[in-house]
Order: C-alpha cells, then structure tokens, then sequence
C-alpha cells in the first residue's frame, strides 16, 4: 500500500461525514501566500475556516510569478482584496543558496533547471520583497498586503514590517 | 478592523494551544498540488496530519513550472516520494480561457501578464498534464505521480487513469 492509497482510503471516511460544500468565492476576501512546508497548515494558524480564504502554496511560500498569477486570478475573478505572505523559521529555502542547488541538479541529472530555486539568506528580506512584488504588480486590484514570519516552534506570528 | 487584523487576534489564541512543533521532512513522505480553492483543505480531504506532507497550492492546481519546482526541492531536500496531483469539480479555471482573461487584463491595465493564466477547458486532462509534467521533469527523484478530481458537493476524490 502506498501513502496515496492510504489517503484515498481515509478520503472515503472524510467524504462520509462531509457537511456539505462552501461557496466559491473566499468569504473573508483573503488570500494567503504561504511555504509548502509540513508544519504549516495556514486555516487553523490565522483562525480561517474552510471557505474563507485561497491559499497558495510552493516552496519557500515565495510570492514568484505563479504566486502572483493566482493572487491576480483570486482578485479579478473570485474578489479577494487582501493578501497575507507568510513565511516561516527554519525554512529549508533558509539553508543553501541557488548556486549550489543549482550545481548539484547538473552534476546530478546533467540538465539545469529553468527556473529559479529561490533560496534566500534572509527571512526579513525574503518576506519584504514578496511584499513588495504584489505592491509593484501591475495586475492586482488591491495591493493591500502584510507579511508574516510562523514561529514552527510557539505556533506564533509575528509581522514583517515593510 | 482588517482581515488580517482578525487573523492576527486568532493566531494568539492559537500560539496558546500550540501543542508542540513537528519535524520538518514531511512523515508520510508526500507532496500534493492541489488549487487555493477555498472550498479545498488537502490535509483532511486526504487523511493527512499536520508534518505528513507538503502541500504546494495555485490556482487551478497545476503543475506549473513553480509547483515543479517546489516538488523537486520537496524530494531533493526533504525526501518526499510520491505526488498527488489533485484538481476539483467546480474550478473557475474551467470558467475562462486564457484569451479572454488576457485581453481583460490588457483592457484594464494596459499590460498583458508575462505568465499563462492556466485556464483549462477539461478537468481530467489538465490533471493527466499536470502528472506527464511530474513524470516527465528530469530533475524529480520519484515520479510516482497520481491524479485526483476532488468533487467540492461530496467531499470524494474520483482518480484520473492516466
């Protein structure tokens, strides 16, 4: 059994006792750039429920080009109008940089990657300029958006200022 | 009062119950793509706790080259295995195309995106794309690759055959 099956074996049970569905469109009108990472689970964080909020994830909880099509996509087409970056400690985006990951995937698989691995040196930094790309963006409908570092230690926010 | 000043309050409440940090490679050795939609929460929806899997959202849950990446890091950096790409019933990206969203865009802002907005005009195939980018990438480790519809009205995932 792999952990696929597993999962679709336990959606069985969650499909079961579903209560039904929400509307589509965000009903807190937010939208939150989040990391992928496994100790993070953005809704019970920020007091968020099912239904209140998009939620865009990728490594880093950068906000790279494809965070910035989904915020413009949230805004234009299901009216979010705030956006929450909320990065975290002990990110693993946090320990190594571009250049090396970068040199291992070519020594590795002979091919480099396209895109940019986006390692970053500074959680402050990487928070404020994820900021600053949604302020700067041209598409958004409201650049009315706060950053965040998650404490994986104390469950604790504590904002970025820009 | 703002959104976000309403998700700060609740995140006191929640740094108070803060039960503890778990590790940082995901338990269960599993990376999911799946939409910001708010209606979809992946860790119940699949069975999944809190430190077992990262979980990479945008809109629509494509396999763009951002959740590419994130995946690759995902299995390069923290030893995930397997991939579960899980698109919804009811997407607004199956609502447009990326034609009309462009000239939107162009009208109201004078500027086209330098990014595809990702409209797709089947479900099923835009999941079957999203796992031929996973397994055909050559920098993923593991292409043990599946994809899901999750239908928003029941709570159940249906599989894709590939």
């Amino acid at each position: 059994m792999s952990v696929t099956d597993d999962t679709l074996a336990a959606n069985a049970e969650f499909a079961a006792g579903f209560t039904g569905p929400a509307t589509s469109p965000p009903a807190r009108q937010v939208a939150v750039v989040a990391c992928m990472d496994s100790r993070v689970d953005p809704l019970p964080i920020l007091g968020l429920a099912v239904g209140d909020a998009h939620v865009i994830r990728n490594a880093g909880g950068l906000v790279t080009d494809d965070a910035l099509r989904s915020v413009v996509i949230s805004q234009r087409a299901l009216g979010t109008r705030e956006v929450i970056v909320m990065q975290h400690t002990k990110c693993g985006m946090a320990t190594s940089t571009d250049t090396e990951f970068r040199a291992a995937l070519r020594e590795d698989t002979g091919v480099e990657p396209s895109w940019a691995p986006g390692f970053f040196p500074d959680i402050d930094d990487s928070v404020r300029a994820g900021i600053a790309r949604v302020e700067g963006d041209p598409h958004v409908v409201s650049a009315a958006v706060r950053g965040f570092v998650y404490d994986v230690d104390t469950g604790a926010l504590r904002e970025v200022s820009s």
